[in-house]
Protein backbone atom coordinates (compact mmCIF):
# COMPACT_ATOMS: atom_id res chain seq x y z
CA UNK A 1 0.00 0.00 0.00
CA UNK A 2 3.04 2.06 1.23
CA UNK A 3 4.23 1.71 -2.23
CA UNK A 4 1.77 3.57 -4.14
CA UNK A 5 3.16 7.30 -5.43
CA UNK A 6 1.30 10.33 -6.83
CA UNK A 7 3.21 12.46 -9.08
CA UNK A 8 0.70 15.20 -8.71
CA UNK A 9 -1.59 17.36 -6.08
CA UNK A 10 -4.10 16.43 -8.64
CA UNK A 11 -3.02 12.39 -9.05
CA UNK A 12 -3.46 12.40 -5.40
CA UNK A 13 -6.84 13.99 -5.05
CA UNK A 14 -8.26 11.97 -8.20
CA UNK A 15 -7.60 8.90 -5.94
CA UNK A 16 -9.03 10.16 -2.68
CA UNK A 17 -11.99 10.44 -4.88
CA UNK A 18 -11.91 7.31 -6.53
CA UNK A 19 -10.82 5.83 -3.48
CA UNK A 20 -13.95 6.96 -1.88
CA UNK A 21 -16.45 6.88 -4.53
CA UNK A 22 -15.54 2.87 -4.46
CA UNK A 23 -15.07 2.51 -1.15
CA UNK A 24 -11.51 1.09 -1.04
CA UNK A 25 -9.99 2.01 2.66
CA UNK A 26 -6.36 0.90 1.51
CA UNK A 27 -6.52 3.22 -1.16
CA UNK A 28 -8.01 6.21 0.93
CA UNK A 29 -5.23 5.33 3.77
CA UNK A 30 -2.52 5.15 0.94
CA UNK A 31 -3.53 9.00 0.32
CA UNK A 32 -3.22 10.58 3.74
CA UNK A 33 0.46 11.34 4.71
CA UNK A 34 1.93 8.69 6.61
CA UNK A 35 4.30 10.48 8.58
CA UNK A 36 3.47 14.35 8.73
CA UNK A 37 0.27 16.00 10.76
CA UNK A 38 -3.14 15.85 9.43
CA UNK A 39 -6.31 16.91 10.13
CA UNK A 40 -9.61 15.82 8.12
CA UNK A 41 -12.23 17.23 9.36
CA UNK A 42 -15.95 15.55 8.17
CA UNK A 43 -19.15 17.54 7.59
CA UNK A 44 -20.06 18.96 11.41
CA UNK A 45 -17.73 16.94 12.79
CA UNK A 46 -15.03 17.20 15.60
CA UNK A 47 -11.14 17.29 13.40
CA UNK A 48 -9.29 13.80 13.57
CA UNK A 49 -5.80 14.34 14.27
CA UNK A 50 -3.94 10.84 13.89
CA UNK A 51 -4.54 8.26 10.94
CA UNK A 52 -5.35 5.72 13.13
CA UNK A 53 -8.94 8.02 13.77
CA UNK A 54 -8.55 8.88 10.13
CA UNK A 55 -8.65 5.18 8.90
CA UNK A 56 -11.60 4.35 11.81
CA UNK A 57 -14.02 6.95 10.27
CA UNK A 58 -13.36 6.15 6.78
CA UNK A 59 -14.31 2.58 7.52
CA UNK A 60 -17.03 3.78 9.20
CA UNK A 61 -18.06 5.79 6.58
CA UNK A 62 -17.49 3.18 3.90
CA UNK A 63 -19.60 0.50 5.81
CA UNK A 64 -22.98 2.62 5.97
CA UNK A 65 -23.46 3.92 3.08
CA UNK A 66 -21.08 2.76 -0.22
CA UNK A 67 -22.95 3.78 -3.84
CA UNK A 68 -22.09 7.82 -4.09
CA UNK A 69 -20.87 9.64 -6.93
CA UNK A 70 -19.31 12.90 -7.52
CA UNK A 71 -20.02 15.61 -9.19
CA UNK A 72 -16.84 18.07 -9.07
CA UNK A 73 -15.81 21.72 -9.34
CA UNK A 74 -12.12 21.81 -8.40
CA UNK A 75 -9.78 24.96 -7.81
CA UNK A 76 -6.06 25.53 -6.90
CA UNK A 77 -6.11 28.00 -4.34
CA UNK A 78 -1.81 28.06 -4.63
CA UNK A 79 0.58 25.60 -4.85
CA UNK A 80 4.38 25.41 -4.28
CA UNK A 81 7.02 22.97 -4.89
CA UNK A 82 5.51 21.11 -1.76
CA UNK A 83 2.52 22.33 -0.94
CA UNK A 84 -1.05 22.36 -2.61
CA UNK A 85 -3.95 24.06 -1.56
CA UNK A 86 -6.91 23.01 -3.22
CA UNK A 87 -10.89 24.17 -3.09
CA UNK A 88 -13.51 21.26 -4.23
CA UNK A 89 -17.22 22.10 -4.48
CA UNK A 90 -18.91 18.42 -4.01
CA UNK A 91 -22.58 17.61 -5.49
CA UNK A 92 -22.77 14.06 -3.72
CA UNK A 93 -24.89 12.10 -5.28
CA UNK A 94 -26.40 9.31 -2.79
CA UNK A 95 -29.89 7.36 -1.74
CA UNK A 96 -31.58 4.97 -3.91
CA UNK A 97 -31.07 5.55 -7.36
CA UNK A 98 -28.29 8.23 -6.82
CA UNK A 99 -31.46 10.47 -6.84
CA UNK A 100 -30.94 12.58 -3.76
CA UNK A 101 -27.89 15.06 -3.89
CA UNK A 102 -25.79 16.74 -1.05
CA UNK A 103 -23.55 20.30 -1.89
CA UNK A 104 -20.15 20.08 0.24
CA UNK A 105 -17.59 22.46 0.25
CA UNK A 106 -14.15 21.00 0.69
CA UNK A 107 -10.68 22.53 1.41
CA UNK A 108 -8.03 20.40 0.70
CA UNK A 109 -4.22 20.12 1.19
CA UNK A 110 -1.53 18.21 -0.23
CA UNK A 111 2.05 18.15 0.37
CA UNK A 112 5.28 16.50 -0.94
CA UNK A 113 5.97 13.14 1.49
CA UNK A 114 8.97 11.35 0.35
CA UNK A 115 8.66 11.97 -3.13
CA UNK A 116 4.85 11.29 -3.49
CA UNK A 117 2.10 13.52 -2.68
CA UNK A 118 -0.36 12.92 0.04
CA UNK A 119 -3.00 14.51 1.53
CA UNK A 120 -2.80 16.45 5.19
CA UNK A 121 -5.67 18.01 5.32
CA UNK A 122 -9.59 17.51 4.11
CA UNK A 123 -11.95 20.06 5.76
CA UNK A 124 -15.15 19.24 4.61
CA UNK A 125 -18.57 21.05 5.36
CA UNK A 126 -21.99 21.45 4.59
CA UNK A 127 -22.45 24.22 1.35
CA UNK A 128 -25.65 25.98 0.43
CA UNK A 129 -28.96 24.89 0.30
CA UNK A 130 -29.05 27.25 -2.96
CA UNK A 131 -26.08 27.87 -5.37
CA UNK A 132 -25.73 31.68 -3.70
CA UNK A 133 -24.58 32.40 -0.57
CA UNK A 134 -27.29 33.18 1.94
CA UNK A 135 -27.90 35.32 4.62
CA UNK A 136 -28.14 34.44 8.46
CA UNK A 137 -24.34 33.72 8.77
CA UNK A 138 -22.75 33.48 12.03
CA UNK A 139 -19.65 34.44 9.96
CA UNK B 1 -3.70 50.12 4.50
CA UNK B 2 -1.26 47.86 2.53
CA UNK B 3 1.85 49.08 3.85
CA UNK B 4 0.94 46.65 7.06
CA UNK B 5 3.17 44.04 7.04
CA UNK B 6 3.13 40.20 9.23
CA UNK B 7 6.18 39.09 10.19
CA UNK B 8 4.55 35.47 10.62
CA UNK B 9 1.52 33.29 9.60
CA UNK B 10 1.01 33.38 13.59
CA UNK B 11 1.30 37.55 13.60
CA UNK B 12 -1.33 37.07 10.41
CA UNK B 13 -3.90 35.15 12.35
CA UNK B 14 -4.08 36.97 15.53
CA UNK B 15 -4.60 40.05 13.39
CA UNK B 16 -7.36 38.03 11.59
CA UNK B 17 -8.98 37.26 15.09
CA UNK B 18 -8.20 40.95 16.01
CA UNK B 19 -10.11 42.70 13.28
CA UNK B 20 -12.90 40.07 14.09
CA UNK B 21 -13.46 40.67 17.28
CA UNK B 22 -12.88 44.49 16.90
CA UNK B 23 -15.33 44.50 13.49
CA UNK B 24 -11.87 46.68 12.22
CA UNK B 25 -12.79 46.48 8.12
CA UNK B 26 -9.09 47.92 7.19
CA UNK B 27 -7.43 45.38 9.65
CA UNK B 28 -9.68 42.82 8.45
CA UNK B 29 -8.83 43.23 4.39
CA UNK B 30 -4.86 44.07 5.65
CA UNK B 31 -4.73 40.35 6.80
CA UNK B 32 -5.83 39.09 3.33
CA UNK B 33 -3.29 38.71 0.24
CA UNK B 34 -3.86 41.33 -2.53
CA UNK B 35 -3.25 39.78 -5.36
CA UNK B 36 -3.15 36.01 -5.21
CA UNK B 37 -5.96 33.83 -5.13
CA UNK B 38 -7.88 33.50 -2.10
CA UNK B 39 -11.23 31.78 -0.96
CA UNK B 40 -13.14 32.30 2.41
CA UNK B 41 -15.87 30.16 3.54
CA UNK B 42 -18.93 31.29 6.22
CA UNK B 43 -20.54 28.79 7.60
CA UNK B 44 -22.91 26.99 5.42
CA UNK B 45 -21.85 29.81 2.65
CA UNK B 46 -20.71 29.56 -0.52
CA UNK B 47 -17.14 30.52 -1.23
CA UNK B 48 -16.27 33.95 -1.63
CA UNK B 49 -13.29 33.92 -4.11
CA UNK B 50 -12.66 38.05 -4.40
CA UNK B 51 -11.58 40.81 -2.70
CA UNK B 52 -14.42 42.73 -2.85
CA UNK B 53 -16.92 39.88 -2.02
CA UNK B 54 -14.80 39.12 0.77
CA UNK B 55 -14.81 42.87 2.10
CA UNK B 56 -18.42 43.17 0.99
CA UNK B 57 -19.24 39.57 3.30
CA UNK B 58 -17.36 40.70 6.44
CA UNK B 59 -18.92 44.26 6.39
CA UNK B 60 -21.94 42.58 6.53
CA UNK B 61 -21.45 40.26 9.36
CA UNK B 62 -19.61 43.55 11.06
CA UNK B 63 -22.84 46.03 10.56
CA UNK B 64 -24.78 42.73 11.68
CA UNK B 65 -23.05 41.57 14.65
CA UNK B 66 -20.44 42.36 16.52
CA UNK B 67 -19.42 42.43 19.99
CA UNK B 68 -17.99 38.72 19.87
CA UNK B 69 -14.66 37.27 21.76
CA UNK B 70 -13.09 34.15 20.94
CA UNK B 71 -11.65 31.33 22.89
CA UNK B 72 -9.26 29.80 20.59
CA UNK B 73 -7.12 26.50 19.95
CA UNK B 74 -5.12 26.69 17.28
CA UNK B 75 -2.96 23.87 15.94
CA UNK B 76 -0.03 24.34 12.87
CA UNK B 77 -0.66 21.66 10.07
CA UNK B 78 2.47 22.15 8.19
CA UNK B 79 4.86 24.92 7.04
CA UNK B 80 7.37 25.50 4.87
CA UNK B 81 9.20 29.18 3.50
CA UNK B 82 6.36 30.45 2.32
CA UNK B 83 3.13 28.62 3.16
CA UNK B 84 1.38 27.77 6.60
CA UNK B 85 -1.64 26.03 7.17
CA UNK B 86 -3.54 26.19 10.65
CA UNK B 87 -6.48 24.78 11.86
CA UNK B 88 -8.43 26.41 14.56
CA UNK B 89 -10.70 25.57 16.78
CA UNK B 90 -13.06 28.50 17.70
CA UNK B 91 -15.20 29.00 20.61
CA UNK B 92 -17.03 32.40 19.80
CA UNK B 93 -19.15 33.93 22.67
CA UNK B 94 -21.68 36.46 21.56
CA UNK B 95 -24.68 37.86 22.11
CA UNK B 96 -26.07 39.80 25.73
CA UNK B 97 -23.52 39.32 27.99
CA UNK B 98 -21.85 37.36 25.83
CA UNK B 99 -23.33 34.24 27.16
CA UNK B 100 -23.96 32.16 24.02
CA UNK B 101 -21.27 29.89 22.53
CA UNK B 102 -20.87 28.73 18.95
CA UNK B 103 -18.31 26.03 17.78
CA UNK B 104 -16.87 26.82 14.46
CA UNK B 105 -13.60 24.79 13.05
CA UNK B 106 -11.79 26.92 10.68
CA UNK B 107 -8.89 25.83 8.72
CA UNK B 108 -6.65 28.84 7.52
CA UNK B 109 -4.40 29.33 5.27
CA UNK B 110 -1.13 32.11 5.12
CA UNK B 111 1.38 32.40 2.27
CA UNK B 112 4.22 35.09 2.29
CA UNK B 113 3.36 37.80 -0.30
CA UNK B 114 5.41 40.91 -1.25
CA UNK B 115 7.35 40.19 2.18
CA UNK B 116 4.27 40.45 4.59
CA UNK B 117 2.59 36.81 5.58
CA UNK B 118 -1.43 36.94 4.58
CA UNK B 119 -4.20 34.94 4.81
CA UNK B 120 -5.14 33.41 1.31
CA UNK B 121 -7.94 30.90 2.57
CA UNK B 122 -10.05 30.62 5.45
CA UNK B 123 -12.87 27.95 5.64
CA UNK B 124 -15.10 27.86 8.86
CA UNK B 125 -17.78 25.88 9.52
CA UNK B 126 -20.58 24.88 12.55
CA UNK B 127 -18.38 22.77 14.61
CA UNK B 128 -20.05 19.48 16.51
CA UNK B 129 -22.44 20.06 18.90
CA UNK B 130 -20.57 18.10 21.55
CA UNK B 131 -16.81 17.62 22.65
CA UNK B 132 -16.93 14.48 20.48
CA UNK B 133 -17.54 13.60 17.09
CA UNK B 134 -21.18 12.67 16.63
CA UNK B 135 -22.50 9.83 14.75
CA UNK B 136 -24.53 10.23 11.32
CA UNK B 137 -22.15 12.28 9.29
CA UNK B 138 -22.21 12.35 5.55
CA UNK B 139 -18.58 11.99 5.37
Amino acid sequence: MNSVAFISAEACEDAFYAAFAACDIEQMMAVWVHDAPLVCIHPGSAPLTSRHAVEDSWREIFNAGGGVQFSLTEQKVMESQEVCVRYVHENIHHGPGLRSMAVVCATNVYVLENGSWRMCLHHASPGPAAPKAGDGRLH
